[in-house]
């Protein structure tokens, strides 16, 4: 049995929280901390047998009671708790990105490869690639059928766009939006990217196009083996969040579709009606999340290695960095 | 080249002349003869550059260049006409029912049986037998894909009922419409039909069931080998013309869906719409019909057996009068 | 913040303990009873916090800090200890079902109407009511989407078949199997079943034969309003567990496709290959069962209507009961 | 009543003849030419009661008893022999592209703009306009449904690669292959293409890649409103012939699937089988082919204005070409 911290009680914090409680076999929830710990959050907290409820991280950090911490604070603050959290001697889980700064980033890695720090486990929350679709794609993929890969395709839409401000806070669409579907070409090929070109547009909110981001975007990318990759972003859409993805290769192709709450048909005279996506992240990725938290927990139980490193945030921000680039320049950019 | 007379100038007359027109390599229509052979079908025949226009189909028998003909007539007409034809030593094509009468569908057995008559194809246009899904699935289940055939089931619902007068005329429910369904259980199971039991309804319109018809049922049978079917049947759809069929069996199941006029799925707002089924049997089967006729043709022309016969015309009567007197007394029949 | 005592720790009893555990706000297993109370399932309900384990379900029905019990024993103890829990004046949660003999279904119905007894819910295990494909198909039919029901169809196929001995045992096919579909009917229609037909068949196994049950069979229901309804169920099904449901009427149809573990398509040269549906109940309904659970525990908490009711228990059985006499006599029977 | 004469007789030529005689009422084929007419070809054109059959195109346009041509020779003589027709006042359907040289195509242009040619009709072969899916998609774009448009993703993949001596011949993938997509681009968006950038690769056949030609490409193109495009391009495909297209826009997408034979699914313990997609071109716009020549010669009879005409040759030509240089430089490419 491990004993978990939590470090940030906003939405995600609270999701994960509840994974580890309702799925997690051998982990317990002993903590949480959030600088902003209203009492319903403390309440919630307590409901679930949180022994230990704070405002500040550190007494999670220095309480040797607790073995792994998840890092669902704000972003400007994942890659400092990091890298005290290892000084703690911690297993993290990190909440995507690790930091918008290679150079943070980098310590954070540094600080990783130090002998002392070897027995710890990292692993970046990229929880796309244990949703249940894009599982089966790779599985595809893995097994020969779709043969050598030529072309990833990704569809990555959210449903309604966040506020300029926040837009331009966040690092940018690339770094914030569509670094998950970097990610997800690096998972599903199982390649490095070369080079990335980007075609971005402000078509949804001008006010985001003012505050120096984009909304929308085409963005090329060239694999290792010459494979291709390409990824259509939007910040809003209208029927849900649309998530797709397709592996084409000599073989064959493995693609899938969105996810409905059902998947009933409703046919009148005005056609055949079926259900929206489901509507964003919480919805779609719900099982995601609880899998891998669970992967995240039986990789420190069992000491065995997990599937998404600190390499791969590190790599997902490098790719993101050269296509903001590409949106200034215009030009094809080097990763 | 064969030449092809047309009794019967209606609707599926037209059709026939049209794909023998338009696909049959090898066959000419030659003539063509209806009671009421208005100005506007004269001169679409001439268009078509049919020689022979009458309003007297014996002009169509008595004619020695005629090497055979497509009984398109009204439905009472169809035994009679095919006894005629048989005598003048025709090939025939004969448009579903050969009657409704058995002793008149045993007349045309008996005709055909005879020596001088051997030659002589006689096919029955139970047309969805050449629609490419129902033949998909029988393929599926020749190929063993779905093991022994264990249930099979169909759907077929017309998109609109006809006046409570044409039901009563026509035979009722189940030797005008579900007729073509038995025919469908016989041909994709590969077997007879033993018993059947219905549950009749009226639920779309009680004028069809004060003219002693139903509008809807279900229809359970049992086949030779104990295998089971089931059809279910409506007068009216409110999304078009239905045509389903599923074949379970020890190994899987073959199952169809119905067509539309594209596959377009348009996603918004109030949800995922596709386009509502082909709307009735001319645009469904559109095809199929051309299939069956140069089906026909080939046959005469190759002198090769044909998939549909007369007695095919007879189980399927046989069957739709078993159904009626169930329906009637509420209790199972044996065919 | 009630209390539950599980009696009966087998396959339901653990998922459902489970579902309370995770999912459950304001609920908690106190207890867990079974005559043979594993070391390994005392171990997992210890793990759970559950405080009293016992081999005795009288243990739990005499303990005054238990509020609700679910009785998940063997069918053969549904009656006597929902009759010894009505006593003991437990909110009783009965999987289906209640019993196979209508007598001792109607004693617990007249223990529910002593007055003593009227502030205690009761409610039956039909799970696929909370199913999410269901539920959608219900709530088009509410909403008037598909107008005036016209006919329910139910494909229910189980992925194996049980032993001869278990077939027997179960009170057969229509008792053990069909009752889900029965219930169904009823929730999908909101209607009333007024007689039925069976058409029973031993394709399977021969043996289930000899034990005196069937394996398929084909069930035509008449309804209270005139509509029809109509079952097909297999005990055996190559590609997984078939539960599929449709309602058609008198504006459109509302129909439900299988759930699969992914969506993902694999297109190949052989063709283009989808997943099977989920293998077996417990991963088609595990969201279902969790959801009816909950149901029950926020009806006991907030002391509101149940929507499955002892009522609806009897009414299934009636329904069954009449199947098997259908199947026995081979004519239709009023229920 | 229009007479029209084929001037080559390859298949498509053949496929366009066909169409004429079976479906276009109001036009015939009169006469036909090929430099290598074939006694076999020659056989097949009397058998469809075609008059005039040569080796010498002049012949056709010589004739003042001919209306109209369609130019279906090789690729390299359609400019030419537009000039010669439009010099003889025949109407003209030409098969894409008219030219790979701007210049020859300006020519036809300025041809088609004198005085005495203002009454021709001259349309170009962008069959795929035609597709029941693409013009599905169109529709739901011009009604509205996709709100302002964003985004036109294509997918465009060949069955099987063509030679490299082909491909180099053939003007390369761009002008070859995507020339039809970007088409569709135009098509679907009703925009004009402004930019373009390749992102090129040589996966299929590193024959084609000596030859200085590519198999497999993502384009990315910028139109007029801003809004954006992408095609992915494969000169191999596993699985048949892909064309899929969508259009995203403000408040919703209208996307579609491809076709196949049957749409039937073959469910196994092996999972769910559906058919591959159309092979090719012939068998996926067969009725494609027959609703643009019946556009054109519709056009012809009635003087009524075409859906593509030699500017929208123009406007793909013009964009293959800026592709062309971006897949070489490697740049985004203004057009």
């Amino acid at each position: 049995m491990i004993n978990i911290g939590i470090i940030g009680a906003g939405r995600i914090g609270k999701v994960h929280t509840q994974s580890i409680c309702n799925f997690v076999q051998g982990a317990k929830v002993a903590a949480i901390a959030d600088p902003v710990m209203t009492e319903e959050t403390a309440a919630w907290a307590r409901g679930l047998g949180i022994a230990k409820i704070s405002k500040d991280y550190k007494d999670i950090l220095g309480d040797p009671g607790i073995d792994a911490v998840l890092i669902c604070s704000s972003t400007d603050t994942h890659s400092q708790i990091s890298l005290e959290a290892i000084a703690a001697g911690k297993h993290i889980f990190c909440e995507k990105p690790i930091d918008h700064d290679v150079g943070r980033i980098n310590a954070v890695l540094a600080a990783l490869a130090a002998p002392e720090a070897e027995r710890l486990k990292y692993m970046v929350g990229f929880n796309r690639r244990f949703d249940h679709n894009f599982r089966a794609i790779r599985a595809a993929v893995e097994s020969g059928q779709v043969g050598k890969v030529e072309l990833v395709k990704i569809t990555s839409r959210d449903p309604a766009p966040p506020s300029a401000e926040y837009a331009a806070r966040s690092g940018g669409i690339f770094l914030d939006m569509a670094i998950h579907d970097f990610d997800m070409v690096r998972y599903l090929s199982g390649e490095e990217v070369e080079s990335v070109y980007v075609q971005p547009a402000v078509l949804v909110d001008p006010a985001i196009g003012e505050a120096g981001d984009y909304d929308s975007a085409v963005i090329t990318l060239k694999l290792a083996s010459g494979a291709l990759a390409v990824i259509d972003n939007s910040r809003r859409c209208a029927y849900g969040y649309d998530q797709r993805a397709e592996v084409f290769g000599s073989e064959g192709s493995a693609a899938s579709r969105n996810d409905a709450a059902s998947n009933v048909r409703v046919a009148t005279a005005d056609g055949v009606l079926a259900e929206k996506p489901l509507y964003f992240f919480l919805e779609r990725y719900m099982q995601a999340f609880a899998t891998e938290v669970t992967a995240f927990c039986d990789a420190v139980v069992n000491d065995t290695p997990l599937s998404v490193t600190a390499q791969d945030g590190l790599a997902a921000t490098l790719i993101a960095l050269a296509a903001k680039e590409s949106a200034k320049t215009g030009l094809p950019v080097k990763v």
